[in-house]
Order: C-alpha cells, then sequence, then structure tokens
C-alpha cells in the first residue's frame, strides 16, 4: 500500500515477533519522522549485535568475547551449575542475587510439538562440562511449564546415575499474589511443597 | 544487565512506540539468533527509509520523489480534496477504493494538551491549494475524536466563506458491529445521522 521503503520498513517490522501490521505501521511512522541520527544509531546497533555477540563458549549464554562475563568470572561458585533454557532465564536470575555459581543455556526446552527433542538442546555440552567432577550440584532451573518439565525430567534421568545433587526450583503460590486466583496446578505444588513453620 | 550491545539493541527497541521492555528484550533475542543477512537487510532498510522518504510537496503524504503518487496521478479528481491527520489515513482510505480525488495530510490534529495548535498543522498549505480555485469540495477526515473533531471545527470555519463545498465523513454504527456494544456517542450520531430507507 505504501511507497516502495515505507512499504519494505513496514514488511521488515512485522517479521518481528509480537509486532503485528498496525503496530508495524504505527512503528514505521515513528521512525520517518524521527532524527536521522537516532535511527542511524538503531541499524547501527543491528549490524554490530550480528557481528559482535557470540554464545559463550562453556554454558552457551549471549557473550562478547570467547567466554561470557560469569563463567569468566572467578568469584562465582564453581561446584554449582543452574540449567537454564535461554539467554533470558539468567538474566531473570541474576536479578534475584541469590544464585553465586554459574549457569548452562539449553537453546530451549523438549518439546516434541515443535520438532524439538534432546538432541537439539546442548545436553552434550552440559555432559562435557561434568566430566572432571568440579561441579556437584545441578539446579534444574527450565520452565515451570509441559516442556520445561519434561527437559527437567529427561535431565534428571540423565544427571541422577553421575551421582550428582539434581535439585529443581520450587513451584508454589508466587509473592504478592492471591490464593484465590491461583490456578489449581500451582496451588496443588504448593499444598506439596509446604514447610514446617519454625 | 546483559553485555554492551545486547543491551543496547534492547534499548534501542524499548524506544520504540508500543514496545516495552518484556517485548524488547524478545525482539532482541530473537535478532540474536536470527540470519545475519535478514538482520543487515533491516538494518539497511532503516537507513534508507531515512535518505529516501520524503513528504509531498503538494499534499505532505510520505513520497520518494518531490511529488506523491497519487498527486502525481493525472487520473484523479482535482476537483475534491480529502484532508486528513497522518500518512496513514491515507492508506486506509485509499484501501476502501470509495476515493477518486487527491488529499491533504495535517500532519497531526488540533490538541492543547500536547501544545500542538493550528500553526503546527499543514493549513496554511492547504489554503495556498486552494488559491487557483480548481478544488470544490473538502472532505474532513479527521478522526471521529475530541482533537478530530476539533480540528474539523476549525477548518469548517475557515473554508466555509470561501464558498467551498465542505463535507465531513459519517459517523455512525461499524459495518459488523453489536448495537449493543456501541458506545452512547456513536449510537446517538447514528441516529443524528439516519436516513429514509427507499
Amino acid at each position: 500500500m505504501y511507497e516502495g521503503v515505507v512499504q519494505d520498513l513496514i514488511d521488515e517490522l512485522g517479521r518481528l515477533p509480537g509486532i503485528g501490521p498496525k503496530s508495524a505501521q504505527r512503528i514505521a511512522f515513528y521512525l520517518l519522522d524521527a532524527d536521522p541520527v537516532d535511527v542511524r544509531r538503531f541499524a547501527d546497533v543491528l549490524i554490530e549485535v550480528k557481528e559482535k555477540v557470540r554464545f559463550c563458549a562453556t554454558c552457551g549464554n549471549v557473550a562478547e568475547s570467547e567466554t561470557c562475563r560469569i563463567c569468566a568470572d572467578p568469584r562465582r561458585d564453581q561446584s554449582v551449575l543452574c540449567v537454564v533454557e535461554e539467554s533470558k532465564d539468567v538474566v531473570a536470575i541474576e536479578r534475584t542475587r541469590e544464585f553465586r555459581g554459574r549457569y548452562h543455556v539449553l537453546g530451549g526446552a523438549i518439546s516434541p510439538i515443535d520438532g524439538r527433542g534432546p538432541d537439539d538442546l546442548r545436553i552434550r555440552e552440559l555432559m562435557q562440562r561434568l566430566a572432571d567432577g568440579a561441579i556437584t550440584e545441578i539446579i534444574l532451573a527450565t520452565d515451570p511449564n509441559l516442556e520445561g518439565e519434561a527437559t527437567a525430567t529427561y535431565l534428571t534421568r540423565l544427571l541422577k546415575p553421575l551421582g550428582l545433587r539434581v535439585t529443581r526450583l520450587a513451584s508454589g503460590l508466587p509473592v504478592g499474589g492471591d490464593l484465590e486466583y491461583a490456578d489449581e496446578v500451582t496451588l496443588g505444588r504448593a499444598f506439596e511443597g509446604r514447610r514446617t513453620v519454625d
């Protein structure tokens, strides 16, 4: 509908996840009105990110060099490994400041519906990291959904025989939430995982 | 939270309208995973759009040359002018195939709350287009909201004394809608504008 390059821009924006045709149009017109310097900077960042960003050779997290900041940090606990699905999850956990160990990013979860099996995840790399025996605990922090649970179960079966301590993040009522509005699965988990009050 | 350029990308994405921090992160990771060729093409379109796209010297619509496609088209009716707020509105009206005249893009609507008055809109340019008397009807197609109505009222007062036919798009029930869910203003307008059935 638009002339040449304006339509190209709308098409490019519309390919991004979560951006529908209306949003793509809105963003395109915002960019048409924006300062050329700002748009140029945005374009440069896009190019730079593809040139610079790689994935940490050790944990699979996003990194700007061979090894990511967390794996390169000698103050992090070398004996505990937290297994997550995505780099985003690393950031979410880092924000809690609760965890001082290191990570392993699987690159997704087992999902037959998307044709993603164990071989498509960085599980071989995980097993290699466990070879020297330095790691003694694995925390399975995959998502508390069907795919995440399936992945956690798969990994538990694989890791338990190695004599490691394998743990899973607690499921239960979200803090600040309302018991009345919790779904039955979450509430069921909260009962299962109930703790004695000191 | 992220390393250098990944965070830069999230920040740039987060500045776009309608993109919150979560969406920005999601899009950034999508781009990290995407084919470098695709991301490069996106960056190139961003740069190209700022270099190439200008605004039509006649109507103010987006254009790739001095004059936009519609103003340059000799088959369009030169006697009718449809006044809209934005280029997006031109596209919406073109999609209906109902209108064969030309457009005038104001670049917004009168909005005291945003500090936008008549002088900030392309009203002077509109008056200049009317000077030669070729245009005999003006269709006011500003948005059916407070700002759009105020702009239409302002323009009506300005244009009526010139002896032009000034019309406003009909307000009423949207086609395919449900009377029960129409707001009272729309329903009121639908009554006001009711027509005799043949």
